[in-house]
């Protein structure tokens, strides 16, 4: 899209901190302030930020996100914040939105989901919230870049933030029952991936968990395709050969950090007990196998 | 979609009777049933049929499903059956299924929308009918063909389809009052539009109306693009010039049949009483303008 738009990408990579033998988190993730900075000039009309981060889910803390607002600021730079999982945030983290901090208000266009919001994806339903000179032009092209956006589940969107948001301190409230249910599926899956020899980068929000697949030295020599980055065999192979289903992460990089990512796949956790169950049974069996 | 399948199109023109002076109506176009016979062969593998038709409104009778459905049988071939305008028929005229004629249940796919049926286009939500061994193919594209069909829209589909099959013989019935509320709209816009002096086909269906627009002779030479087919500038002079907007004709034909309706406009009736006042107002100053 950003190529469409006639402009010129310029990319950086979330890097891990070693682990030292601790519990990888999605908080060892950062962006180096140096490489960040040196990404911008005159001509850096917009950044596109995705907080809480998929699929690492890291959850930007306050000093990286002033980092960011300040080199908006003096590049006179766009802020596109992609936060459709905002609400989706674990114990000891908290989602700050950018446009909140000074001087990015005029310079940001916050992007929700009312899929990822209310659990109902396939509502394809989403909002921008930003300074009128901002959206209008959103308005603009809306008509031509949306499909459908029937009115009754806009109806019910708005019915559903507005029960939600008279009731915000209580626990039934969506907002908060939805990642408390959530963090118990998020360490059961992260537990789960241990145990087979996966490294999971536990993520501090989001409903995907990432894990490094390297160790596990799958014996991926049948598979076709053999120019396809490495997540990509793998996920086919665990599919057709395990019974279970992850999405390569690699599908997510441009050409020059596809090598980075391609020995890890995205997990989603964000499933019925029961179909966890499942996924424990064939993790298990999986585990019996190897040792 | 039909090359992009591999197949080739082949295709036949509604053609109309000689006028004789007479109110033009959208059953004075037929299709030659001997034309139509030359287009079938043993590699014929479906006919795409829309009736009531977009757009000159032409509500096929069952002389004119026979020929098609005695084709479709001894050909072998599929009928894909656009219907979507079913319930919008207009007094003197009968909607007929042709998967309901002997031998067609088989090799018919029936299409509707509740977009056109219940007045929700917006809601991009329709339906095909027909047996198991065709639908289930419908089944295997269908999660990489829909975009999105959200349960809620789906739920007030069924329940709309409920209410009204309950009282099909009431009035109120919306099967029964948008028809009739519409017939009036369709006679008015007739009447505008031979009032200015285009010559509109009058439709027995759907709740467009073409029009003849050659005979008013407009002065389109300064509009750009004069490689457009006369239609497009029409319609683009008129948006322009007199504030009433149409659909070129030439944008549902194929290069062949181009020329046999770039004369021809699509207005839409389906309209508030107050914008088609303000469509009236619009062609009565054209009116005393051109006199």
């Amino acid at each position: 899209m950003v190529k469409m738009a006639g402009a010129t990408p310029v990319y950086i990579s979330l890097r891990s901190k070693p682990m030292d033998g601790k519990k990888w988190s999605s908080s060892d993730w950062t962006l180096d302030p140096k490489e960040l900075a040196s990404k911008f000039n005159s001509k850096t009309k917009a950044i596109i930020l995705n907080t809480p981060h998929n699929p690492i889910g890291k959850v930007y803390t306050k000093e990286e996100l002033q980092l960011i607002a300040d080199l908006c600021i003096k590049y006179d730079t766009l802020c596109i914040s992609d936060e459709v999982y905002e609400w989706l945030v674990y114990s000891g983290n908290k989602h700050l939105k950018i446009a909140t901090f000074p001087g990015m208000w005029e310079r940001t266009i916050t992007i929700g989901s009312a899929g990822k919001t209310f659990s109902v994806t396939g509502w394809k339903l989403g909002w921008s919230i930003g300074p009128y000179h901002l959206i209008k032009h959103l308005q603009t092209v809306q008509q031509n870049s949306l499909y459908t956006c029937a009115t009754p589940l806009q109806e019910a969107l708005a019915q559903a933030f507005w029960t939600d948001m008279k009731r915000m301190d209580d626990p039934e409230c969506y907002f908060n029952s939805l990642p408390k249910e959530l963090e118990v599926k998020r360490d059961r899956m992260a537990h789960l991936l241990e145990s087979v020899g996966l490294k999971p980068v536990v993520p501090d929000g989001g409903y995907f968990i990432i894990a490094d697949v390297s160790l596990l030295d799958a014996d991926l020599s049948d598979m076709k395709n053999s120019n396809e980055p490495y997540d990509y065999k793998f996920v086919k192979w665990m599919t057709k050969n395990k019974k279970l289903s992850a999405i390569p992460v690699s599908a997510f990089c441009n050409k020059e950090t596809k090598l980075q990512f391609e020995k890890f796949v995205r997990f989603c956790f964000i499933k019925k007990d029961s179909t966890l169950d499942a996924a424990e049974e064939i993790i298990k069996a999986w585990s019996r196998q190897k040792s």
